[in-house]
């Protein structure tokens, strides 16, 4: 029955570009824990989340407790988790993903444990992930271009391949890189970042540049209502979604009441516990989904059931991530047919990865389904090595986008709600 | 992959006692469809539902559109059943659960193949049921006396080995007869058959004589809203929970106002459409639900996930059923671990079956989840071939317990919502 023989957590810490964002810049190093989950049968299940202390320990700390279990065993690992992780207070609230809460705690460490176990039944089995979750309702999943207003290199380091974003000229240009590479036929902006006008602004400039592609805009929160209602107004029509233009379901839903533009949110509603008030007061329209805090991919899909109830779309989340987290995210969207809308993904800011290359590629903007068992991707031991040895020479132990900020702009708050 | 070669869908009579409810009385024979999902490797795949002649015709038509398939392509299996059975008018609403609607006919369609091909995928894997749905929160199951009044026999038939039960007297030693041949540590009546009065009498005659038996009552909307305030009042503190007193979401909501007991329902809320108007209303406070009409095993999941978020407890539903249903429900309930409350079960009051004995057993009330891969039972063919051609010589190709109640009682009409 595939027992668990052991548990390995590995921090990572990879690249990642000078992307702007409400609550700051993205670090030099991004950090990431890779799980294995090794079994008594050969099989090693791979999973992957956020890599800050925090979350660390927490992993560190539930992964012998697993040592025994069999990897079908997904009720009684999760009873476990929470058992290891009730008692510890959660974290500070996320500045891009919304509240902390205890029962979010739980289904975050449970998620990247959920992915290994699912990828070794897969693999013991001889079945694709996808199978196990219901099979492809699609056998492609499309991805969205997640642009970013960023700097042109990090400071005191000469400008990467991807060049300055700081204007809306640059953002268009972006624009047309990521979808000349990759073939995406929808597009993100991150926004909170420059005066609401401008980001209007670059919103128009790529509809011009791009009249068929859906737009969505992603302040993360960074607005006033007032705000909020303004930009929806100038943008009635032209974007597909406005994503978390302001703070908290009660602020959403003020927005949502004067503007017939579509509210998406990753902010306001990460956690079961958030649905009920988010349904009373009609604050959402849209919900960007994420295995990594959602509690895996099976919770996912019913999340998905829970939305198409109460009229709510689906999208998904993506939080800067390497190959076993994309693996993952493909196999989920691809088994769930509700997730009707380009989904999110950082993967191409990243250009250091953990799996063999091959499994994973974009083809016109989509990620064909791994054909492998389980996740469909393996281990490149020795690029896990290098980025492990990366982690510990970094100094980075936790993401703080606003303090890293702080070393170039010694000024800046993260204007939450405020702009 | 384990294709799908052949779907054989076998319409099924067997000898059922004449309980009663408030559409009428069950007649001498209940109806079930047996489905063999037959794969190219050698596997079959069973499931069980309803045997109506409506439902068969459904049944029938989707069959053939599954050869060729996956059984683990559930998705696109789902996608089938919806296209075959999308433009033909949902069925009248049934008397005992609930409002028809096209998602409920599709749901109802799609639950036996969904079982039938987890069946398959856990018998060509080699794991059961229970393991592909993440695992058992429970070893073994537990049910609850389903308890009925009754005629002694059928008319003009002599009395059955379970004798009548037409007073509270007679609810007593049905009571006692149940609990100590199986074990059971809940108990529920079939009410909506007497005055309410003497249905309150016989419940309190259950509370004298199992004083630690959580007990509930069940009248199928039988009542009117005034007379289920009334006997919830007279029963606060009896009751477990009051399972729709009263007709509709509105009605119920009405009830659930007053008083303290807890209101469960089978016939309101029956299809995910009906949650939100439910959960506005704040209605009910426990929901059964039913894998032969909430689209199969895994939407049941994502349905309790549901109930956790919008504070909703959950039990389980029955219909008169045989063995593969009974497995089914089994593996549901113990990867569920929302699913707190005793199931329902028709089972005792079936003493024909289409499975091989011995995998299904009760022990102190409850059902040890079966071991053997997939479900864990396999088809007796002689059983089979025997109830099949009883179903041929009985006569009755659909449910109708009032019309069969109008043959004792010519002017009997059920009480909907008027007692």
């Amino acid at each position: 029955m595939t027992i668990i023989r052991d548990v390995v957590v590995t921090p990572v810490a990879f690249r990642d570009p000078p992307l702007l964002n409400a609550a700051g810049v993205h670090q030099p190093y991004a950090l990431r824990s890779v799980i294995q989950v090794v079994c008594d049968d050969g099989v090693v299940g791979l999973g992957e989340t956020y890599g800050d202390d925090s979350v660390l320990a927490r992993l560190r700390a539930i992964a012998p407790t697993l040592v025994g279990r069999s990897v079908f065993d997904l009720n009684g690992i999760r009873a476990t988790v929470e058992a290891v992780v009730s008692g510890v207070a959660a974290r500070d609230p996320d500045r891009l993903t919304g509240e902390a809460s205890q029962s979010r705690a739980v289904l975050s460490a449970y998620a990247p444990f959920e992915v290994a176990c699912l990828d070794a039944q897969g693999k013991a089995l001889g079945v694709r992930v996808v199978d196990l979750l219901g099979g492809p309702a699609r056998d492609t999943v499309p991805f969205a271009a997640y642009l970013f207003y960023k700097w042109g290199g990090h400071p005191g380091e000469p400008p990467d391949a991807f060049g300055p974003a700081l204007d809306p000229d640059g953002v268009v240009a972006q624009a047309r890189a990521m979808v000349e590479r990759y073939g995406f036929r929808s597009i993100k902006l991150k926004g909170g970042v420059f005066p609401p006008e401008q980001e209007v602004t670059a919103i128009r400039a790529l509809r011009k540049a791009f009249p068929d592609h859906p737009l969505r805009l992603d302040p993360n929160a960074a607005w006033t209502v007032e705000t909020s209602r303004w930009v929806a107004a100038e943008l009635d029509g032209v974007l597909e979604y406005l994503e978390d233009p302001t703070p908290g379901i009660a602020g959403m839903a003020d927005v949502a009441r004067t503007t017939r533009v579509p509210l998406a949110t990753n902010m306001c509603v990460v956690a079961f516990e958030h649905l009920p008030e988010a349904v009373k007061r009609d604050a959402i329209d849209v919900l960007l989904c994420d295995h990594h805090y959602w509690g895996g991919l099976r919770l996912c899909q019913a999340l998905a059931t829970m939305c198409q109830t109460f009229g709510i779309g689906l999208s998904m989340h993506s939080n800067t991530h390497l190959g076993i987290s994309l693996a993952a995210m493909v196999h989920l969207a691809a088994a769930t047919p509700a997730l009707a809308y380009a989904c999110d993904t950082h993967y191409p800011w990243t250009v250091d990865d953990v799996v063999q290359p091959g499994a994973l590629r974009f083809v016109d903007g989509s990620v064909p389904v791994p054909e492998g068992p389980g996740l469909g991707v393996e281990l490149d031991h020795d690029a896990l090595a290098h980025l492990h040895d990366t982690y510990l020479r970094c100094g980075i132990r936790r993401r703080d986008d606003a303090g890293y900020m702080r070393t170039v702009r010694p000024d800046f708050a993260p204007p939450r709600g405020s702009w």
